[in-house]
């Protein structure tokens, strides 16, 4: 079979640079385009005037890399190439002579190790010279992979980003082109960087630019998808990280990264294109955690995506050794809308941790085992006992409108409940006994309905704490179905608990101008009504919950939350009234 | 053949969110975890007595959300379940705890619509307010998919990152939570999201959420893998664009968001995981451009990964409409470092282009066709018709040693100067003259070769601006030498052109001390260096260009690019001989 071109979102291969470009113009008003060129500049270039300006580039696929880069105390300007290709250099010398004509005192050219970009801007730079214009260069080598680095020497990737940032907060300060050139090219002698990848990419339009067999990783690619050193199974988030920093700091590769314990260092994780936000910030973890074991101090990290491959599932790390003034530039503030918001608290030594707040200070035990805790304790048994009796008659109506459970869930809070009075004191208040019930099912019965249940009493309870007349009851009951309502998103009629319960409650509202005496007589009524309610449900449409994905005609019998519910408030009913 | 888990960068499926929520706390030091919860807070807790506290949560795979959005002015903390799935009531409502005995005026919850952030959250609220703490919950549905929302409700997309910074931001300004609450249910009704995948995501150590064919793509999916609303072949990002925006404001669909001519719009262009940043800046485009056509002022855009699906391939267009005070609030500072760096610029209306500087104010002719014309014009002549008739010669010799195009590059070269002399007049200026053929070869040589000539002319011509005398001439080709090698990156006896013209150079050098009437017999003597030096290539391993990359057995010709360069000399010595 052939291989196919992988479909992209985008219009066309041949505009995309461009419509890249002029998204990330469109979207950001301190960007401009210059008229004729894949070149963005800042749109505030009267803010440079005096200062020098900086101007980066590259081939395009390498997104927010290098025009998202652009802003106060950045770049000044980037030029694109089309994807994977050196900028033509009659733009790069375009871009000088506009930066040179908006006041810049100078322009540095912050060029990526390959040969293509280092001829294309090399020959604008003396085209811009030979018009007067102070130019200077500076060339990002910081791939580590190579233990015998060939002749055109390592290659420019991500750590390009802190000469990116270092050198722009130079210029924002007004030091001039050679102090910058020179403080930059010391830095760079600071950057290492070294990738790994467990897919290709490929250039729009075009087959992939190499092949990885699934389960497969290569360790040092370059960011177009060139060879890098070795290629092995997918290991571990871990393993992955120690051994791409072992490889990047150990001194018998010719291109590594000198770095010993005692060193301050800022850390890129960052996402070639296609890996998940979730394995950065696992790798991120590793990375941290690695550096740290060898002594590292792990000033500021910053991951996400800075220089991507396109859509290459992969990630690269990069790191900087810094001292307190490197560091101040590397915090610098800038407009730049693909820098992330970085805090600039040192991060190795802090605490990671912040306990719990105590539990609140409501009285620990109100009325332990009080006066009601005996009647409590036998009307939770009969419920337990009913819920057990009923568990297979519910998963029986569970089975044609749900996934079967309804009884064994039920079960599992009968089966709690029993441990609970056997372990526990049961409170004789009754908020704190409704309080303590709700924790008990939210932690073991599972599922929305240990939820709901769990929501129901949570509600109910506080109106309980001070007072259990009547009226303490309805309030706590209509706070209970109004909570199960609000969060559940299910009303009346829509063939839930909720049809047995509401008929219930509204015949309990009479708790609340009745004598005590009648209290039995109002919840015979109730369950009754509950009854009447669980009943009905078998005529019912389900509008929420599992059963509403099942076609209508298909529901014949009543709904099992209902009958549950029912069942509880006549067990409830049954005890009450032997007391 | 069995369908594979896709191999992640984790360690392991159970703990990757636990991991990630450290990796997020490790790099950034303004946030803190709570001790035995998946739970994320601000590490400044002290900052936010007194005003109310933002708390947001759910599932996990949706990174940064929710707990990169954590910091002054927006969430105070977030809690994480376990991937896709609702987190714990009592880790909500332990962070509630937390967060009023740092000694928050009250909490609110901000949730998205699904049942079961709903009632977990819930479940906490209630039992957080048993507790006397004041708490709050707004409830995020900006789904714009179903034109028949189910009873569920629409669900809770990336929109409500908007809500976090609103939320956040009057937080900050110290609006009690009862006017924060109802200030945000406002805004949640003006804010839409409709996305786009072109593949699925997997939970990690499970398969992919669903299928969907390479080719097509689905429109409305959830950011769990939810079915969407309709599947179709991929189309443009122009066109996608056009559908999501058409079904999100199409008002006979009863979950659209109102939207018409002159409503002024904040933008989110979220990429759902896997999509490259040049399809996410080309989408940013098309969808400024189509809100645009509709008359819609965007104020603002954000575009990047902000609610993610994992490694979905996907995107989602999430809209708000806004006023100058919603805005405002958009705009306030935050120290999440999740957030964009966003200009306050707006964007609709303003100029994308800057016009690039004028051409340099070099005087526009020095010297056309001046005294030194005529002998230019019959050395070029001279050089074009020896490069001609070597064509065949050095493709041969470069089908040994790299792509077998050296003659024919030499060759379009050639041509384009034939073409220059028979157009163009050739200025009697050697800088200007140099110059010149300079931006000839670099527009129509092509490849490194036409590079480094375009180099070496560029960087010798400012010297034989103001004078061509033998010292001139020394300056020049010495500076054009050196930027050959500075920006080529190969030195003599790395088997390049360098191997031919810098032993002619060198003899060259005698210029600057010689009397004119000596000049032929330097140049005599250079032509013999750089012949000899060409021959001796043969003996050369090649370390730069294409043809370091064979095996040195193999290179037992010259090389091909020195051989040109001292045919092209010889050109030279022969036409001035007879002048």
């Amino acid at each position: 079979m052939m291989e196919q071109v992988r479909r992209k979102l985008l219009n066309s291969a041949d505009r995309c640079v461009d419509e890249a470009l002029e998204g990330l113009v469109r979207a950001n008003g301190g960007l401009t385009i210059l008229r004729g060129h894949r070149v963005v500049l800042r749109s505030d270039l009267e803010r440079i005037k005096g200062k020098v300006a900086l101007l980066s580039g590259g081939g395009s696929g390498h997104e927010p890399a290098h025009a998202g880069f652009i802003g106060v105390g950045m770049l000044s300007a980037a030029v694109a190439g089309a994807v994977f290709a050196s900028p033509p250099p009659g733009s790069v010398l375009a871009t000088i002579l506009s930066l040179w004509k908006g006041g810049a005192s100078g322009v540095l050219l912050i060029v990526k190790n390959y040969t293509g970009d280092r001829l294309n801007f090399g020959i604008a730079l003396e085209q811009a010279r030979a018009q007067g214009v102070p130019v200077e260069m500076v060339v990002v080598a910081d791939d580590c992979a190579f233990a015998e680095p060939s002749k055109a020497g390592r290659r420019g990737l991500c750590g390009t980003i802190f000469i990116h940032k270092l050198a722009g907060a130079l210029a924002e300060r007004g030091f001039t082109l050679d102090e910058i050139v020179t403080r930059v090219n010391k830095a760079i002698k600071n950057i290492g960087t070294l990738g790994v990848s467990l897919s290709p990419c490929s250039v729009p339009g075009c087959l992939p630019t190499f092949q990885l067999p699934p389960g497969e990783m290569e360790l040092g690619l370059g960011i177009h998808g060139e060879p890098g050193i070795k290629r092995s199974k997918v290991v571990s988030a871990d393993e992955v990280v120690k051994i791409i920093i072992e490889h990047m700091t150990d001194s018998s590769n010719k291109s590594h990264l000198p770095l010993k314990s005692g060193d301050q260092v800022v850390l890129c994780v960052n996402n070639l294109g296609a890996l998940s936000c979730l394995e950065i910030a696992v790798l991120s973890r590793a990375a941290i955690l690695c550096l740290e074991e060898c002594g590292v101090v792990v000033a500021r990290v910053m991951s996400g995506s800075f220089m991507t491959s396109l859509e290459m599932a992969g990630m690269s790390l990069s790191l900087m050794t810094v001292d307190e003034e490197v560091l101040r530039l590397f915090d610098a503030e800038t407009s730049a809308p693909a820098w992330p918001n970085l805090s600039t608290v040192s991060l190795s030594g802090r605490s990671l941790f912040l306990e719990p707040a105590e539990k609140p200070d409501t009285p620990a035990e109100i009325d332990p085992e009080g006066s009601l805790s005996s009647v409590l304790r036998l009307v939770l048994e009969s419920v337990c006992k009913t819920l057990l009796e009923h568990q297979e008659d519910l998963n029986a109506l569970d089975r044609a409108a749900g996934d079967g459970d309804c009884g064994s869930t039920h079960a599992l809070a009968a089966h709690a409940m029993q441990e609970w009075l056997q372990m526990q004191r049961i409170s004789g208040n009754l908020g704190q006994f409704l309080g303590d019930l709700a924790l008990l099912l939210q932690e073991r019965m599972g599922g929305s309905s240990g939820a709901l249940y769990c929501l129901f009493l949570s509600a109910a309870a506080p109106h309980l704490r001070q007072s259990c007349d009547g009226a303490a009851w309805a309030k706590a009951l209509l706070a209970g179905i109004e909570a199960m309502k609000r969060y559940g998103g299910a009303k009346p009629g829509d063939r839930t608990m909720l049809d047995a319960l509401c008929p219930a409650v509204d015949e309990l509202m009479k708790l609340s101008s009745a004598a005590p005496g009648g209290y039995i007589t109002i919840l015979q009524a109730a369950v009754e009504k509950a009854d009447f309610g669980a009943e009905t449900t078998c005529r019912l449409t389900a509008k929420a919950g599992r059963a509403s994905y099942i076609a209508s005609q298909h529901l014949t019998e009543p709904d099992p939350g209902a009958v549950a519910v029912a069942a509880i408030l006549k067990a409830v009913l049954n005890t009450l009234k032997h007391e």
